[in-house]
């Protein structure tokens, strides 16, 4: 297992601003897939607005007759209606406003490696239930189509919708398949037994912590059979919450995941779990140590400093296995590894 | 709009405890129907264990070989290990165990107003997903079959679940329809457009407070089409959140909806909905202010002070609606109306 030596292969400081008047803060969390011969990225473009030294300023999407636009408010800092709340938001006459907005853009690679990142989104927020942004997609091929899930931020919280493409030109909404709060959506690769499966993170909570469920369906638009799959354990790297990574690796073994823990201090970490090929809401077994961990200054360092996250691989034809992740929810980084390494890592 | 005079029609002290070591604290929230031209309740039965001056007892299920066993658990007050979290629990050894412990109960009457209360729970912790109990359930009749949705409750918060009945004796459960954060699950009494309907409330959260939300279904297992109908207004009778009550009504004018609100200082108020007859993702009018509110001394004073809350209700014959309510968490109650009233309060 090697992290690649370009590493970090994408940082925010290349890509242009969606709009004048934008900066770009962080470029991470990509989904990943394979398209016409070439590694497609799905990023996660963060961006704020830049500063003016009387404003504060704002990305807003606004929408009207069923069409969105995009455009800045600029609130003066000085009115009394505005209230600064953080480093995230703007409260002004009641209103919540984020200082931040994501949206998905397209990177393509011939070598996985060196990219070209899209200047425009490709998932933005076109429908109301993602006024707040576009986050953290997955991808999954069925026959020719595409089909991403992605965190559809809004102002009731974080849900997952579900859109498919054939060309990564145009994008087709199959609208919310999980309610919020509801995130780290992976689809399986195939039908089980007739019914398509998908992990996910519900913000479960009560007696326990945020957990990685399995549900499934008919039509990848209904879901049910929910249950809990996985919990945090109490040890420093999965103290506060987990939620699954890309789809799950069919291997001789079981589906094979990786999902991330968020621990103690608020570190991310990757781990391995198997779970049965032909019953994946049953778990064969869980590392009990995270396989990967913020060590690097780019993975130590930086927007949310000691964040791995992962939420899409390849697996390269020589059987080597690129994860992609997001470091410090800034930047996109690849780790090399193998089918065989990830089954030994969770098997032993 | 009247409420009955012999109200609270059921309190706590009529009921036999379920198991000896138990008393009935609540007998509250009732899923309502009629059956052999009975009208049922039911009832969630609130209980917790008998006070011993050395001890903390908690009731609780233990799951083993698919079957769930009752039992109560003494803990020593002195012990080090036993951790008072508040009125609500304990803390053991790192587990977490609930003081009080809710089951559904069948009740039934000829008249709606005099109830006799089975012994034993009808609906009870069968499998894990239920450990910490069954609450507030709803029930709608499709041709001969009762489908009951109850919170069910665990380690991973509450969620909901279905489980179907012909004879309000034996129960088939169908396992979690939405998963957690999720309750006040109410099914629309027929299918609408070729799709089941269901109002819900996810714990969404963020910018807004928890909503009520619709979504549909092929077979009411599998659920899809979220969408967020109603949030909580800026008004002090659902300044904290909203949920829905029983099954809509079929009116004329469109779908007629009862629903709760939790408003200032936790009171508890209802409200008037009216969804459009072909679309029900479609508000034609929403209530500016409740219709009932707590006001009488059963209403105002017990476990819970200050709530009224109804996931129930029956057409009369005569066109009169009788409305169950459950009252501070503690009692069920009646308030008489007609469809007619209901839809002059959400119109006018």
């Amino acid at each position: 297992m090697k992290r690649h030596p370009d590493n970090p292969l994408i940082t925010p400081d290349i890509l242009a601003p969606s709009a004048p008047g934008l900066k770009v803060l962080g470029a991470f969390n990509a989904g990943v897939t394979v398209y016409n011969n070439q590694i497609i990225l799905l990023l996660r473009v963060a961006e704020r607005c830049i500063e003016k030294p009387e404003f504060v300023s704002v990305p807003i999407y606004s929408f009207a007759n069923d069409k969105s636009e995009f455009k800045i408010i600029n609130f003066r800092k000085n009115d009394p209606d505005v209230f600064l709340k953080d480093t995230r938001g703007v409260v002004y006459k009641g209103i919540d406003y984020l200082s931040t907005l994501s949206t998905i853009r397209i990177a393509r690679s011939n070598d996985g490696i060196n990219f070209i990142v899209d200047n425009k989104p490709f998932i933005f927020p076109e429908v109301p239930e993602e006024k707040y942004g576009c986050e953290d997609a997955r991808v999954q091929k069925f026959s020719n189509e595409f089909f991403i899930t992605y965190s559809a931020v809004s102002q009731d919280g974080w849900a997952t919708s579900l859109a498919t493409t054939r060309d990564f030109k145009s994008l087709n909404r199959k609208g919310m398949i999980f309610y919020p709060l509801d995130k780290d959506v992976c689809l399986f690769p195939e039908k089980i037994n007739g019914r398509y499966y998908a992990l996910h993170r519900p913000h479960n909570e009560g007696f326990g912590k945020p957990s990685v469920w399995i549900s499934s369906s008919d039509n990848l638009l209904d879901w049910g059979g929910h249950k809990c799959l996985i919990r945090p354990r109490e040890n420093k790297w999965e103290s506060q919450k987990i939620g699954a990574g890309g789809p799950p690796i069919k291997t001789d073994k079981g589906w094979l995941v990786i999902y991330h823990g968020k621990g103690d201090n608020s570190v991310y970490h990757l781990f391995t779990l198997l779970l049965d090929k032909s019953d994946p809401t049953k778990i064969l077994s869980r590392a009990d140590v995270p396989f990967f961990s913020p060590e690097k200054s780019y993975e130590t360092n930086g927007f949310f400093p000691n964040v791995v996250f992962s939420n899409g691989h390849i697996e390269q034809p020589n059987g080597e296995i690129f994860i992609y992740y997001g470091a410090c929810d800034e930047t996109t980084n690849l780790l090399i590894t193998t089918v065989d390494e990830l089954l030994a890592d969770v098997m032993k």
